[in-house]
C-alpha cells in the first residue's frame, strides 16, 4: 500500500501516523521528495482500512499495491477449485452446460424443458421459483411450488438442480438444492453472503450489473471467508450506452477471472444480450475464452414464458446450439494437448 | 405502449397476438406501412408484459409509452407527499438536515456527535449500526449494540434516528427507529423492499450507484403497493469514469423526481464525492436544486473514524455548514415567495 | 417514427403539427387513448427531425422505429460488402490479419517487424506515423517521416499498410496509404468522415470508447453517402467502470455488426485490454465470434516501445498467436462447411 | 511516480530499468518487502511514459502520484485565471451569460434573438455556424453565411459572438471570432487542439461526453503548451445510463475545476438535459456550486428551430430566467463577503 503525503505537512503529525501504521505490523519506507512525499508500506496490508489513512490529515491519497482479496486470490491458491455437484464436477477443464427456463411455470413444463435439455447434453437443470423482477406488478415465481416442482424434475432427469435465493430467510428451504445462485442483484447482500458462506452448498454468483471484478472477488471472499469454498463465478452482461441489447456480456471477465483467481466461470448468455438470436454467437465466444461452463435459458414455448421469453431459446434451437458448443469443446481439448 | 412488428409476418399470427392483447382489457390501433407496422396498445398497460410480447414471433420491438410506476407517479398523485417523523416533516417545503457519523462507535462518540448536530440545527440523527462493506475484513459495525446506543442518543438530544436495514430479519430490531434506511446496493433487494411495504416507517431508499430514475420509482412502487406510503427518496451519486472522487452527484435527479414522482428527495453530499471538502459546494447545489434535506457525514474525529473518515465533516466544519445553508434555504424561501 | 402527445393538447395544435408532417410525405396514424395519443409516422422518415419534432408544444416524446441509417444498413443492402485492398480481399469470409507496432520508430524497426509479421501470417502491416496522444508531452510520432518509413517496409515485404489519420488536411499525404484509420477520438471528427467520404480510400472506421453502435453506423453513414462504400468497422473497447484493464472489449459487437450491417468488422485486441497477455485470450474470441480479422499490436522490443508498449506483442509472442487463430479460422471455415 | 514490481524479478533486469529512469533525471526510493517491491519516482515526472515503464519485463503496475498538466494546474498557477474578450471578463468572480440559438439560421432569426437575449442581461451571443451532427442527414449549419450573420448580430448589438470550430482548416474564418468554441465530440482532436495552442484567441473547451476531468485539463494543456493561455472549460453533461434526459449534468466538475485548476468554468445546461424545463433547475445548481457563467440555448421559436428545438427556451422563459439568475449571483456575492 502507498501513501501519498500532503506537502507542507507538519512532521510530528506525520511521524504519529507512521507509528500508528507500524503498530498494525506493516512496515515503512519514506520517499521524500521536493513536491511530494511517498510512503510505502510493505506487510500483510489486508486488515489496514483504506478510509482511515485517508481521513489522516496529512494523508494526500492511498493506493492499494496488493488485492484486498485473499482467498479467492490464485496468487495464494495455484491450483484450479473444482467443485463436485452430485458427481459431477465444475472446473478444471470440466465444462458445464446448465440450462432451463427462466421461471418454473407449471410441472409440465419444468419436466418438458428438462427432458429436452438433458437429451441434448445438459448437465444441470436451472429454473426460476423466486424471482426478482424490477417492477412489483411483474410475475414473481411460484415460490415454493416453483422449488417444489423443480425437485420433481430432478427426479425424473436426474438432473442436478440451480435456482436463486432472494434471502438468508430461504436458506432452509434451499437446503436440497444442488447449486444455490444468487442473483446480480444481490451481489453485495452482505447479509446473503455471509450466510451462504455458513453453508457447504456450491454458489453461483453472479456478478452485478455494474461490478468492477475486484468487487465481484470481495463478494466471493465473504462466501469463502465463512468457510464455504463452493464458489463459482458468472458473467452475465454488465450495464453498456448501449440501447440495442439490455447489457454487454464482458468476456474479458474469462481471462481476468483465470489469472487473478482460482474459482470457476460461467457465462450466462441469455441475461447477456436478452435477446435470443444473441445467444449463439455469445455463448462461442465463451467458449473460446476459456469459460467453465454455460448457463442458458430454455424455454418449451417461449412466447407464452411468464418472464425473459425474449431471451428463451426453443428445445430445437438449444439442441442445436449443443451440437456446436460440444464440437467447439472438443476443439479447444485438442488444441490444449498441443 | 408500441408495438412494432415484423415485416413479413404471417397475418393469423399477428391476429392470434392482438386478440391475447385484448383480452387483456387494452384497446388496440393498427398502422400498416410499407417499411413496418406499428401497433399501438392504449390503455391500462401496466399489467401487459413487456418479456411477453418481445417473445413473440412477429414482434421486433416493444416501446412503454406511459411510466410503468403508478403509486409513485405524479400524475396519478399531483400533491407533494410529506411526512411526518416525531413530530417534524419532511417534503412539502420543510428543509431537513440529517447528520452524523458513518458508524456508530462508541457511547460517547455517539452522544457527542447528536449534541454537536443538534446544536448546530440539525433534526435528525443518522449513524450506523450494521454496515454494508464491500470487504469482509472492514469493520462490520456495533450491529445491535449500535442501535442501542443509538437510542441512547435519542433520548439525550430528543432527535429521531436513522439508520441502514440490511435484511427484513431486522425489522423487528428496527421497530423503534424513526426512519429505516435502505441502502444503495440494497435498492433492488425485492424480498426486504416487500417487507418495508407491510410496514409503516419512513423508509429512505437511497438510489442505486448504477440505477435509472425509472428502476429507483420501481423499487419505490415495491413499498407503495404493499400500503406503506412514507417514502423518502435519496439520491447519493452514480458511478462515473471520473476517477478524482467516488461518485458523482446526480444533481439532475431533483428535478426529475420533482416532475415525475411526489416523493421528497434527500441529497447526500458525503457518500456522493467521499471526499470531505466536496460535501460543500455539493450541499449548495442541493438546496439550488430543490432537495427536500441533505444527509451529511459528521465524526468528532474523521481521522479515527472506523468508516468512511475521509468524507466526514467535524463538528466545527458541520456548523460552518450549517450556518450557509439556512441562508440558502431562506433564500429559496423569499425567491418562492416572488 | 412514434409520436406520443401530451394529454389535453390543443385538437388545433396537433392538426397543424400532423399537416406539416404530411407535407414531408410521411403517412399518418392516429390513436386516440384516455390518458395517451400515440401517431404513428409511416415511410420514409430518415429526413425527419427527431429534435424538430420534440421541441413542439404538443409531442411527450418522440420513439424512432426505423433505423436512422439506411447506406451501413443490411436491410437495404443485403450481401456483405467486400473490399479489395492490393489484391488482398477483406470481408465475406476472408480473415485479415493486420500486424505492426503501435508507432513507427526507425526504418530498422519498422522493417524488422514488417518482417516478422509476414513471417507469421500477417496479411497487412499496421504503423502509426501520427499519433493522438492525451498528453501534449507524450512522443506524437515520427508524422511525415513515418509515412516514408511505412512505404519503405512496404516496398521490402509487399504488405499493404494501414495507418491513422488525424485531419483532412493530411488526406493528400495518405494518397499512397493502402487503408486509412480513423481513431476511435475521431469516430465523430464529421468535417474528416466527410472528407473520406469524397474518397474511394479503404477506411478502417475505430468505434469511440463511448459510442453506440448506432453512432458507429451513424459514422460509417456520412462516408458511405459521401461515395465511398469501401468501410471497415472496427471494435476495439470500451470504457467501462472496470480497472484492472484499459478498456473491454465489446465482443458483442460482432454479432450486432453482422446482423444489421453489411459492412466488415475488425477486432483489435491489443487496444481494447491495454495488456499483452490480453490479447490472445480475447483474439481466440473475435474468430469465434465471427469477425473479419484482427488487428494486432507487435514491436520487436515491447520493453523499449515509445507509445503502448504495454499491450505490445514481441514477434515470437505473435508468431505462437498466429498458429493458433489459423487452426480457429480453419475451424470456423469447416463448421461453416456443416 | 510509483512502480510495483512483480515478485522475483531478475536484479539485474531491475537495475538496469533504475538507471535509465535515473538517467532521466528522477530519483529513486526503494521500498523492497516480501510479497512485493515498490519504487518510489521523486522529480519532474511529467515526461516519464507511462506505457514505456508499463511494458518493462520486471514492472507489475504503474501508478502516478501528481497529476501530469502542469499549465492547467492550479499548484503551479495558484491565482484564477481571468479572460477578457471585447471589454468583457470571465473568471475572478464576473458571471458570464452566453446565450442565443442552437444554429444560426437566417439574418431575422439571429437578429432578433440577439436583441433579446441582450435586453435580458445576456453578455455573449452564441450561435451555431457548422454544426456537428450525429447523422449525415442532418441539418449541418449555415456554414459561413452563418457566420456572416452573427457579425451581422455582433454589429447591431455590440454582443461578442462565440461560436463553434470543427478543423483546424478553419482558424482563418474564425479570426474575427470572439470565443472560439471547440466541441464535446472534438475534444480530443488534437491537432486542432494544437493550431488553438497557436492563436491568442479565447477558447471554449467542452468537456467530452465520457471523458474523465484529468483528460479534459490534458486537453486545455494541448492549448497552453502552444502558449495560449486564454482557455474556458465549459461542463456539458456526460453520458450516463440514464433514459429520461440526453446528458446528466455533472455538477461535481466546478468544485474539481476550481481545486485541480485556475481556468474559468462555464456550465451549459441546455445541452446537459436536452429538455427546456430542467434549464432553470440546472442554470441555479450551477450558480451555487460556483460556476463562472452560463451559457443557454434561446431561439424565438424553438418549434421551428432546425436543430436541437427541445431544449431551448424562448425569449420570454430566458428573461424569467436571467430575473432568478442575477438574484442568485447577487446572493452569492453577498455570501462571499461574509
Amino acid at each position: 500500500m502507498i501513501l501519498i503525503l500532503k506537502p507542507q505537512s507538519e512532521q510530528t503529525k506525520i511521524d504519529l501516523l507512521l507509528e500508528q501504521i507500524e503498530n498494525q505490523g506493516v512496515s515503512i519506507h519514506f520517499s521524500k521528495g521536493e513536491t511530494e512525499t511517498i510512503v510505502g508500506l510493505v506487510g500483510d496490508t489486508t486488515h489496514l482500512d483504506e478510509d482511515w489513512l485517508r481521513a489522516n490529515d496529512v494523508v494526500a491519497d492511498v493506493r492499494r499495491v496488493s488485492e484486498p482479496y485473499k482467498l479467492a486470490n490464485r496468487r495464494f491458491h495455484p491450483e484450479d477449485t473444482k467443485i463436485e455437484v452430485a458427481g459431477r464436477i465444475i472446473g478444471e477443464g470440466h465444462f458445464a452446460m446448465i440450462a432451463g427456463p427462466c421461471s418454473v411455470e407449471t410441472e409440465e413444463q419444468i419436466i418438458c424443458v428438462a427432458n429436452a435439455v438433458k437429451k441434448s447434453g445438459a448437465a444441470f437443470l436451472r429454473g426460476g421459483a423466486f424471482k426478482p423482477r424490477t417492477s412489483p406488478y411483474s410475475f414473481q415465481g411460484l415460490e415454493g411450488e416453483g422449488l417444489r416442482l423443480l425437485k420433481i424434475a430432478r427426479r425424473e432427469t436426474g438432473l442436478p438442480i440451480v435456482t436463486e435465493i432472494m434471502s438468508e430467510n430461504q436458506l432452509d428451504d434451499f437446503a436440497d438444492v444442488d447449486i444455490i445462485q444468487v442473483g446480480a442483484r444481490n451481489m453485495q447482500n452482505f447479509r446473503l453472503l455471509k450466510e451462504l458462506g455458513h453453508s457447504r452448498k456450491p454458489i453461483l454468483l453472479k456478478r452485478g450489473l455494474s461490478s468492477t471484478m475486484e468487487e465481484l472477488f470481495m463478494s466471493a471472499e465473504y462466501i469463502l471467508a465463512g468457510g464455504n469454498p463452493n464458489v463459482i463465478l458468472c458473467e452475465r452482461g454488465i450495464r453498456t450506452f448501449e440501447k440495442m441489447i439490455r447489457n454487454n456480456l464482458d468476456i474479458s471477465a474469462v481471462p481476468i477471472i483465470k489469472a487473478k483467481s482460482h474459482l470457476p466461470v460461467i457465462i450466462d448468455p441469455s441475461h447477456a444480450a436478452g435477446i435470443a438470436w444473441m445467444v449463439e454467437p455469445l455463448a462461442k465466444t465463451a467458449v473460446a475464452a476459456g469459460a467453465d461452463g454455460l448457463m442458458i435459458e430454455v424455454h418449451n414455448n417461449p412466447a407464452k414464458a411468464l418472464c425473459d421469453g425474449a431471451q428463451s431459446l426453443n428445445p430445437e434451437q438449444f439442441d442445436h446450439l449443443m451440437v456446436d458448443i460440444k464440437r467447439r469443446v472438443a476443439f479447444e481439448e485438442k488444441i490444449l494437448e498441443g
